[in-house]
This record gives structure tokens, sequence and C-alpha cells, in this order.
């Protein structure tokens, strides 16, 4: 009751703008416009933070170590209302979008060839993160790398992982690298000697790599299915990504 | 405009009664105890027919190859009424949930410890059958396979994988297998030679494997991180079985 107490001295209500800008940056236009994402939680918030994203404002219903600027102390009343999740967090923060980076032709560059769902791509740049892979190229058709939801599902790996969105015929027409895909047809990847230097391409949950970006191809891979049956459709795309790069990367 | 008028002359309303069911469904308790459950979209109906599970009621919007018995063509309205998903598919159906069958001892047998998210469990589910696992044990706070989240994301999979809720603790003292775990401190998988017959535990989305059960393994493995920073806090549950399980199907 006394740290409620506490609390509530500093209390101020968010003011209408502030709402008002929150709420806009559910949309894509508006991130774009205003270079601005939101993300939930102390844990991602932290990461981000951790990872020398630049902080525009910061709403908690507890104190946050090491920020002072624009902090604003709220009621969880409050935080309901500009949470984008189901079950609001104890905090939100609106971050700067970070300048893109060239991506550099060396190591793993995994290719995301329209992946809609936000929770794949969050899972995806985890997994490029766990393995150390830090160049993702998007083509222009793939989920926003500042989607909240991607954010939440990355849970703060998106602050490793440099990202760019391109048209994916042209980023592979320039490329040097070997370009390898993901697709039902190709040769087992358990069976393959793998190069270091390489791009990965990996493709829409419905349809797999474009007719177009296939034609471009060094390599088609695939993980082989095991059991006599053999009914499983496919995996899901981020199951793809974790089992195709812990294969180049191991090797 | 004429197929749409040929349709409307079977249409029927759903009653008051099917509509309480197909509700009650969402819950677990009404599942357990009506030995029923819900799956949409003409994909997964059409898996879990051909796997032979016993079907309840069907309603679909268009008409369905193969069913003539307890088939209600109903309107978009109709579906949306009783849909579990935001945005309904063309066709609903009820399913009656099987006999469980006992699991055998052989093979790898997929051990799960408090999984939560239906999501993670679903796609767990198709990683199993894209591997020829047939086998799941779940422990009792794991969440239900009937649930319908469950159902949709394992995309028909879910026919093809024989599941047991049951105590870990128990199922595991009496198994003669060897018992690995997925653990953040755990051996490198990737460098350790696998059984062939082995059980594979995989743990909660926050917390991992319980300490309870932790105490139980035969050896704990894990999936190396790369890069320098190693800051990931950690895999995602079903991609690290996507990769655990394809690392011991291949060897």
């Amino acid at each position: 009751m006394n740290k409620f107490t506490q609390v509530q001295k500093y209390m101020i209500l968010i003011s209408k703008s502030q709402i008002k800008l929150i709420t806009s940056l559910h949309q894509k236009k508006y991130r774009d416009k205003l270079g601005l994402f939101v993300a939930e939680g102390p844990k991602v918030i932290k990461e981000l933070l951790d990872a020398g994203i630049k902080i525009h404002s910061l709403f908690s219903t507890e104190n946050f170590k090491g920020i002072t600027q624009n902090f604003y102390i709220v009621t969880k009343r409050e935080i309901n209302k500009i949470s984008y999740l189901k079950t609001a967090n104890t905090s939100l923060a609106v971050f700067e979008i970070p300048s893109q980076r060239p991506i550099s032709e060396n190591g793993i560059i995994v290719v995301l060839d329209a992946v809609r769902d936000p929770g794949n791509l969050g899972t995806i740049i985890r997994i490029c993160d766990w393995f150390g892979v830090t160049q993702l190229v998007c083509s222009l058709d793939t989920v926003d790398f500042y989607n909240p939801k991607v954010v939440q599902a990355s849970m703060g790996s998106n602050s490793r992982v440099n990202v760019l969105y391109v048209s994916l015929r042209e980023y592979i027409e320039k490329s040097n690298l070997p370009i390898y895909g993901g697709c039902l047809e190709g040769e087992n990847v358990f069976s393959q000697s793998l190069p270091k230097d390489v791009v990965i391409v990996l493709g829409n949950e419905a349809n797999g790599i474009s007719k177009e970006i296939t034609s471009l191809l060094t390599k088609k891979i695939t993980i082989p299915q095991f059991g006599d049956q053999k009914k499983t459709e496919s995996l899901n795309v981020a199951t793809a990504a974790a089992i195709i790069i812990s294969e180049f990367k191991r090797k």
C-alpha cells in the first residue's frame, strides 16, 4: 500500500496528443513518417536500450532504472489505454527507428520473400540473433520489422539484427554470393557441403519462394521428411529457418 | 450468381442448441465431457477426415466432397457466428476426440513439460509429423491438444500424432529409455552421439524444464549459440524442438 501511495505522487495523465501518437504507430505509414516504433514490457525495452536504440518516451507503472528524461509514471488504467497487447505489460516505450546500415557481402545473409506473419518474422529474427546472423534482407511485401507484433515476438533480438527492405530481384542480381533457397523440391540440406558466405532465401507461408526469385537461385535445398506417411504439407517458415540456418552455421 | 442461388436452396439456419454446443467446445471441460473438438477450414477438416477421425457435424458455405450426413450448408453470416477465428473460413466441423492409444517404447518420444502457448504446441505437432515422430507425451499443465488454436496451428498434423497427458514424473520413472532434455546449460547437441530410441523433454516457454523433471534427465543437451554477442536469451521452444528433433532423426 505504501508503495502504491508513493508511486501515486508522481502519477500524471497521458496527454491526448501522446495517446494519438502511440496509437498512430500501429500503422506502418506513421512509423515511416515519424521514424518511431513501440516496444512493450521491461525485458524488451531493456534489450533495446542496451543495444543503444534511442528512446523517445517511456510510460511505466513502476520506476525504470537509468531512464530520467521523457519518463512518465502512469496508472495501470493508462497503460491499458495505450497498450497494443491484449494484456498490457507494466511499461511501454516509443523508440526511434535506427538508420539503415548497408548489408555487407560476407557470412550468412538471410533473405525473406513475402513473409507475412509477424510472429514468424519475430521468431526468424530471434533465430538469426541466436546463430550470430546479423544481416536480414526483406522483400518489400514482407511484414514490417517494426510492426508491434514483430517487435514483441523478436524479444529484443531486433536490436542486434540489421535489416534492409528492398526489391529482392535487384538485390540478388547485384550479389556475388551463391543464392540458396528453401524449396520443397530442393536437395537434402543435410547432405550438402554448404558455403560459409551465402545468401539463404526463405519464402512466403503459403506459396514459398516466388517464381521470379526461384529462377535466380544457385541451388534449391530442402529439409527431408521422415516417416512412412509423408503427409505433412510443409514446415512453418520459422521452423524451416531454424533448421536451415543451424545447418549452415555448424558446418 | 447462379451458384449462389443454387446454394441458397439448401440453406438452413443453425439451431440455438448447435451454436451452444460449438461455443461450449471452446472450453476444455466441455471438450472432455462431450468428447468433441472443433476444426476450421477445408484443408484441416480434410486432413482429419482422411486420417479417419470421426466427424460429428459439418457446417459449410460450400459443398464438401464425401460428406452427406450431418452436413449443413450455411450462410457466411452463420459461419461467422460459430467460428473461433478472427476471420471465419468457409467451413467448421465438430469431430470426435479419438480414444487414447498407449505410447510404445521405441523411436523418438517427445515429452512436453508445461508448454503453454497453443501456437507452440501446434507447431511442435507439425514438426513431429514432418519427422515421423508419432508419440507425444504432455504434462497435465501443457495446453490441451484439442484447444482450437492448437488444432488450427497443427494444420491436420494432429491426426497423425498420438498424444498422452500424464504425470511426467510417473511416466519418466516407468520408462526404460534414456531421457534427454533441452536445457540452456546442456551439452552441444551437434557433437553428441544420439540414441535412436529416446525420450526428448522440452520445457516451458519462460522457465524451461521444471526442477523435478530436470533431476530425472539422463543427459542435458543444448543448441549452441553462435556470434560474438551471445545476448539472445533463448530460442522459442518450437524452434528448439525443430533443431533438436531434426538432429536426432538425421543421425
